[in-house]
């Protein structure tokens, strides 16, 4: 028997309860896949008498996080969270220690990956983090050495368990956005601060921590365009499966000729695909390559077992020695992103019009869309009784972003619309 | 730049030209990725001036499979196929003189991989069989790594495209199993001899290996209980579909304390499981682990392209050195497979009668179904006014599954029935 790999770890929230649970009682099985014992021998967090359910008697109490960093430990978990702070600290103590690092912190990666990559590099040590993208699901690993022979052409998925559980009810029940979010809060499906999962951000921390192992390039989190699910309204989602379509947030990276191009916005999805099917607070990611053609990977995105699973898997990893350069090659060899442009993208757009009670409405959306250069598909325009106005729907036929929004523009102001037009892409 | 990883390959059918392409068109990228290059530097196969669209002039060419273990090279792939012959011939020689050895061959694995897991492990080289089972996807790699830190449950899937394919064409076109194997046959998706696929054996195959890396289990393929989907009609498909199911052939694994439960069979899968959904000849393979909960990977489960990806991302795996014992574990610490006992299993399941014309019958089926304690969730009946004959299927409440065939063989002979009863289990 191998000597036992010692873990510190920074967190003790539920996930890190996960982990301590989870090397206790899946510990023989661990110890035989790993070749060797897995140990938690510190642990640091904001309180320590807190009730946590596990006993962490037996593991030394360090105070400092970053302190953590200096104790007699061969890798170091951190599931504090926070781009900054406290996280950030202790991921550079740590490798400048010389010790494997393993984090669940997606922002702290988005906007500091590379250089945690680079530092693990030069002290060639591990740094890895599963955990960090879709939880439980090992799409890292997936990407990085499931698909290595692949270019990838396309890396994309639900990646935010909170806005696909708010989405899969409002489709469920015919529910606004609000009042579902509501109740998400109350169930603590949800931040009381939700704006960080609704707006898209911390899908986008993942897409771009994908977009680097997919496409080996640096991350480039700034590029990602964002926006969320606040706007769509149950009528979208109702008249969206009239049309066929179900309404998911999507994160999307391609990589070609013209640049990295990552988005994170609502999406029209085709009940055909996979995705259609993703419901509640799972995730799924599809990753498309050259010869393995269309994988998806999918399971628990969030919740303290899966994401445990994920932190203990890649500890596995570490204890085997079957680990190397985090973003799939050595930083020297990661490509420069810059991002594409938008506008000459091609695809398939859903609009939604709130007319006012006015003769010729239509017309002028149809002439707008027309002089803009954009056919459409399919429309549906349903009146609302009470109040005089009427709701069109438009799917369009392929045509680029910069036409569709031309034809926004064209509208805006408009005499004959009540509020804002709104717009999500369809998913091909 | 460290030395190139020299590669050896057995088999030039279309798997074999797969690896060749994907190593020529993806080299720069394989190469950063890998951290030096891939190189094929010596190749065999039946016949030398056969027209592959690919040039094997830059390789040696040997004519004696078994010899390629003595060439230059630090990697013999094997895809020749067949559990003995010449592919065991040049797996044992092979890990004989201390190379690695990565093979697409789940029969042989299935028959052999214990004997050459010891092998491997004796001469500390990789034994490394990603393509093996469900063609592209990186499920071997899911199992030994990414779900590594759980006790898993279950592991189960549809892992034969062939039949996938024609069970989903039946339900597409409400035909009958023989006249669409004919056609897969005429399109080149069914072998000649279907019986490996049609029959469950390539699948049982398959299943034996995720059962060994899943559970830390010496393999155990005689242990499989098999039966394919000759015998599925298209009455079938058409009443579960009016009762919110689909018929899959799926290979279900469990490890519990009565033992290692293994079967592949068509079963009925409800609407709203994501193996539903799995149409044409995609794979897809779901594993239930204590902590990660339910993960699905899914993906092409054949081809020429998707089992070469998995090749390669075995090559790549050895090329970083990131690889361990094949079994997820040392040979000595995998556990002796012993049989579960399936009587005392409980599920639900589907029945199929065909009736004669006769008064009473039904009266005589409900008895046997009531005196054998299994009891009734659902029954369609349906008359075939051509002969007087009609049809019966029923989906039962949970039942052992002894008291299931209790009640066939209750009715075994009786002049009430035209024919065999049918029946599949119901997934749960």
């Amino acid at each position: 028997m191998t000597a036992a790999l010692r873990v510190a770890l920074a967190g003790l929230g539920t996930v890190g309860g996960g982990v301590i649970r989870v090397l206790q009682q899946n510990r023989e099985l661990i110890t035989r896949r790993a070749g060797r014992p897995i140990e938690i021998v510190a642990v640091s967090a904001r309180d320590r008498s807190k009730d946590r359910g596990v006993d962490i008697s037996g593991f030394e109490w360090v105070d400092d996080t970053s302190a953590l960093a200096a104790c007699d430990a061969d890798v170091v978990v951190e599931l504090v969270g926070g781009a900054d702070g406290p996280a950030l600290a202790l991921a550079r103590a740590t490798l400048a220690a010389g010790k494997g690092f393993v984090t669940a912190n997606k922002a702290m990666l988005a906007h500091h990956g590379l250089e945690l990559a680079n530092a693990a590099e030069g002290a060639k040590v591990p740094l890895k983090f599963e955990a960090a993208v879709a939880g439980g699901i090992p799409v890292i690993k997936g990407l990085r050495e499931g698909a290595a022979a692949n270019a990838i052409d396309r890396v994309y998925g639900i990646l935010n368990g909170t806005c696909n559980f708010i989405l899969s009810k409002m489709e469920a029940e015919g529910r606004d956005f609000a009042d579902v979010l509501a109740e998400a809060q109350a169930l603590g499906y949800a931040e009381s601060d939700p704006s960080f999962d609704i707006d898209g951000v911390d899908a986008a921390h993942k897409l771009s921590i994908l977009s680097s192992v997919a496409f080996g390039m640096k991350p480039a989190f700034g590029d990602v365009a964002v926006s969320g699910i606040r706007d769509v309204i149950a009528a979208d989602i109702a008249e969206a499966a009239a049309l066929g379509y179900r309404v998911r947030l999507v994160g999307v990276a391609e990589a070609g000729a013209s640049g990295l191009f990552q988005r994170v916005h609502a999406h029209l999805v085709p009940t055909h695909h996979p995705l259609a099917h993703v419901t509640g607070s799972t995730n799924a990611v599809v990753v498309d390559g050259n010869y393995v053609g269309r994988l998806l990977f999918q399971g628990a995105g969030a919740g303290d077992g899966p994401t445990a699973s994920a932190v203990v898997a890649d500890l596995i990893d570490i204890a085997r020695g079957e680990f190397g350069p985090a973003y799939a090659m050595p930083v020297a060899s990661l490509a420069e992103a810059s991002p594409a442009p938008t506008g000459e993208r091609r695809g398939r757009a859903y609009l939604r019009f709130t007319l006012a009670d006015r003769v010729g409405v239509l017309a002028e959306i149809a002439a707008a869309m027309r002089d803009a250069g954009v056919s459409i598909e399919s429309l549906i325009q349903r009146a609302a009784p009470e109040d005089g106005t009427a709701l069109v729907v438009i799917v369009t036929h392929e045509a680029p972003e910069s036409h569709v929004e031309a034809a926004l523009e064209r509208l805006r102001g408009s005499q004959s619309l009540a509020g804002e037009p709104f717009w999500m892409h369809i998913l091909d």
